[in-house]
């Protein structure tokens, strides 16, 4: 099954006495429906074939074994790329990810970043930070590997000598906006690229590629993940229309395009992920806490799930870009590990309480 | 509904049972009672109408539906202001709280309110601290945004660039009496003052303005939160008469006054709460336990509590102050943390086990 633009929705409410939430598939123009759809047609956005009725068929087709046979494809897509935990296994074959970032004000985003992945399944995680940052980032837990050099002359070359050994980089979290360091990540990305490692940028990763976008135009193994700010400061950066604020889908599409391809996970209400081809609309039902370390808890994930999806495959993906499926799996994620540390904590909840639900979240999710 | 003088207290352990604390209101010259509710007329003092034998007989209504009516229309108006959790909320709009603390000695003091903002309800908080301090602070919690700058020469404008990003300010957790810092606190609250930030001044930070009142004098988005110590040395530094000490309600109403009309909460085995013009009475029981950072507790859920009451506006506070109506709601919580880690801990419960207790009395109180 390839993925086209697919647009899932969690039923509410109700999916927690199924754990089977309901899903629409649309290719599409343009859509656009009644109430009892108007979540998942507010993404509505002009692509390609099939023709709008076969496409409105389907999104109306919400309460159908269809549809959810649909979803299950999906979750199926996921679970395909999850590597098999067996006995042969070795260290570092799950996954060994980077995350950059960690300075004088932020540490506790690449700590959240990093407990992430671990969480989820990587077999190391190394943090490149600022010096000063990493007695902290390393008091939070003895699971990470900090590395203090962010903020040196020879940060990159620092970097670099590790890059052999990872399998995906995540920069952004607590990055901060210093020069040196920033000009210090330009190098990293750089030597990244060179290497055609796999790269999830947010945060002030993000305010770095908005000063200048040549840095990831075109490079077919990025994902950006922006917040509503974020995004608009991208959009700005590289785009000289206004943006359709009514036409979420049409701009995360757009902004890919932009960027020469480059995916983009636009988070919000419903997370909106695009490679400029398609776009899918993840709606796993999460909470309305919007509390601090959320977007690192997606970052770590999801360099976990990138690493894991390009390992598997296209057969396993059956034709789907990766980089999809692995955005998909890791929204999916995160939103359900906020729905279940609601449930329990409810608006005391913060990332802390949401990234102990990860075993949980993920067995419910893709291993089932 | 307005808020007028009013007296609110817990029925004891009864009120266990029920949920349902019982309530007396008063708007008063003077008032004195009989040992029943002598808890309560304890604070008596001089307002206005209507007369006397009006107000004894609501004092004394303290079984009837009325006043329990009236308690209930009180948790209303906080409830009033708790902002709903709508899947359409986006980072930061429920309370970014910044935290002015933490020197040499103290560090524990603005992590206890810090994180209490964030149990609350806040979605970011930011600690300004002196730059020893901090590496501590941020090892106690990767929730936190910690900024080691209020000992730099350069603190107030460090400080400034992040207002106006930050809905409230809390001052004076941990702040500790170095003129260095205590001179750039002084900066750090004109420039607060000057963009119309409301402020919670705690601890040191109540040092601090008794050197100086005219820091705060007139100041109508400030509350003062002094225990018994700080209050008498607020009193003296702006007063000439000496305190009526058998009058807790008329000197805090007066200490306000002399301040302008600051809010004053005057902590003690009831907080008294007045803006100069009424006084309220915070009875919820608590416990008998009074280890150090409880006052932590309350000055940073205030913090998240008072910007939640502006952002609310009047129609939701029924015309009364939203900084009493916060106020309030703070004290209450605060005390019902204390009740309830003391039943579980007793003598040995400590700051981080009523911090625990946060989401279930938050819950209880006020999402009824």
């Amino acid at each position: 099954m390839g993925i086209h633009c697919v647009a899932i929705g969690a039923c509410g409410r109700g999916k927690m006495d199924t754990g089977v939430p309901r899903m629409a598939v649309r290719t599409c123009w343009a859509a656009a429906a009644g109430a009892a759809v108007v979540a998942l047609l507010s993404a509505a956005i002009a692509l390609h074939w099939p023709p709008l009725h076969a496409v409105l068929q389907r999104a109306f087709s919400l309460h159908t074994a269809h549809s959810t046979k649909d979803m299950e494809n999906f979750f199926q897509l996921v679970r395909n790329i999850v590597p098999a935990l067996t006995s042969k296994k070795h260290k570092g074959q799950d996954g060994r990810i980077g995350i950059v970032g960690g300075c004088q004000e932020y540490t506790g985003a690449p700590y959240f970043a990093g407990i992430s992945a671990l969480k989820v399944g990587a077999d190391l995680t190394h943090v490149f930070c600022a010096r000063e940052a990493a007695p902290v980032i390393k008091s939070y837990s003895p699971e990470l590997i900090v590395h203090p050099v962010l903020d040196s002359s020879n940060a990159v070359e620092e970097v670099e000598k590790w890059l052999p050994r990872l399998h995906a980089l995540v920069v952004g979290p607590g990055l901060g906006r210093d020069d040196l360091i920033l000009n210090n990540v330009r190098g990293i990305l750089e030597a990244t690229k060179a290497r055609d490692i796999p790269v999830v940028i947010d945060a002030d990763g993000l305010w770095l590629i908005a000063q200048q976008p040549a840095l990831i135009h075109g490079y077919q193994k990025a994902i950006l993940t922006p917040n509503r700010v974020e995004f608009s400061r991208l959009w700005e950066a590289v785009l000289n229309d206004p943006m359709d604020t009514q036409n979420h889908s049409g701009s995360v599409l757009k902004l890919s395009q932009a960027l020469g391809n480059t995916t983009v996970v636009q988070k919000g209400e419903h997370d909106l992920i695009s490679n400029g081809q398609h776009v899918l609309v993840c709606s796993q039902e999460g909470s309305g806490r919007r509390c601090g370390g959320q977007g690192d808890l997606l970052s770590g994930s999801l360099g976990v799930m990138v690493h894991w999806a390009l390992l598997a495959g296209p057969q396993k993906t059956h034709g789907s870009s990766p980089l999809l499926v692995a955005a998909w799996g890791a929204c999916t994620l995160t939103r359900e590990c906020n729905h279940q540390a609601f449930q329990k904590y409810g608006r005391s909840t913060t990332t802390t309480d949401m990234i102990a639900e990860v075993g949980t979240a993920f067995n419910k999710l893709f291993m089932t």
